[in-house]
């Protein structure tokens, strides 16, 4: 095994290490926000959970607010990603399609199924402006690929306004009820809400 | 203008003032969970929003969970209500469009856009309890519109639960953006939430 020669920049061995330890308490700390709410969740909880003590976590994080910020830019950073994936795509329906099934994902998986979208106000204000910019982007892709849609006469015309809130509610709202041990799987509520959600779009 | 001659049994006039009042209370108190979320509002607040003191409100309600308590039974009792009234329409594509735009209309007027899907947890255990039964059985009563829909041949087969996850959290969500002053009117919201979310079941 690799031992690192110079202390000032980390082998890949000590930097693949260190990654795997910050998801590791990412996602300890999604659970712990799920089961008792971002509010009642406290850097002990989360060490407890991960059998280190919580001065272990201070060498990631320097507190509880950057873990959910970095929680918050991560899933930020797929929507992202998706978006620039989904202008590959061919058609309006299957740009929607695709960032419906792939938001239900980062609900599901990338957060665990936590409550996030409802943390917004725990950030920093900084941290809060960033997060709320990052979504508004996110947010007008999603009425421009509807608007995009009706132009081309593949959606009926509708207020895209309208129907963007619909779909983020939809999406928003697994945050309420999913639960990962339940018996609805993700692929299974990304296929259904794409089917659903889109399909109440299409012109006939 | 009748005066009441009995003072155990109030005259009509009294009765009509008194639910007046209350009414009056409850709106109050709803625009201002709205503005500032349940827990942050005290009795206080809402007496100064109704320019009387905060023991003049304890005439009506003990305390603020029993103004919450009742905003809740309203709000299930509409959707009582509108679950008997859309037994009696046509078929069930007429039945959820019917329930999809009632059921905005008790979120952004009866309960003028507040939050209250979201504050359950802050009523007493039986409260809640009397809560969620009244919800699961409304989520019952669309899960079966969707189920007589396909059974019917005018829904697509789809997975009932993942649909009505879907429908309720397009309208849960809106008390997480609605503005009574904005520009999106109530109306148009529930008209392109049903078409939107009964569109995509309908079979083709």
């Amino acid at each position: 095994m690799p031992v690192p020669s110079d202390t000032n920049s980390p082998s890949p061995y000590v930097r693949e290490k260190r990654r795997k330890r910050r998801d590791e308490i990412l996602h300890a700390a999604l659970q712990a926000f799920r089961r008792n709410g971002y509010h009642a969740t406290t850097l002990e909880d989360i060490a407890r959970h991960l059998g280190v003590r919580s001065t272990a976590l201070y060498h990631y994080f320097p507190d509880k607010e950057s873990i959910l910020y970095e929680c918050h830019q991560r899933s930020l950073a797929e929507l992202d990603r998706l978006m620039e994936e989904a202008r590959g795509l061919d058609c309006s329906a299957e740009r929607l399609s695709f960032l419906i099934r792939e938001h239900v994902r980062v609900m599901t998986d990338t957060l665990d199924g936590s409550p996030l979208a409802f943390e917004v106000t725990a950030l920093s204000e900084e941290h809060q402006q960033e997060v709320i910019s990052a979504r508004d982007r996110y947010e007008r892709e999603l009425r421009r690929t509807i608007e995009d849609g009706t132009s081309d006469g593949e959606f009926r015309p509708v207020n895209s306004k309208v129907a963007v809130f619909a779909i983020l509610g939809a999406i928003n709202w697994i945050a309420r009820w999913y639960r990962p041990e339940g018996s609805l799987h993700a692929a299974e509520i990304g296929a259904g809400f794409a089917d659903h959600l889109v399909g109440g779009l299409v012109a006939r």
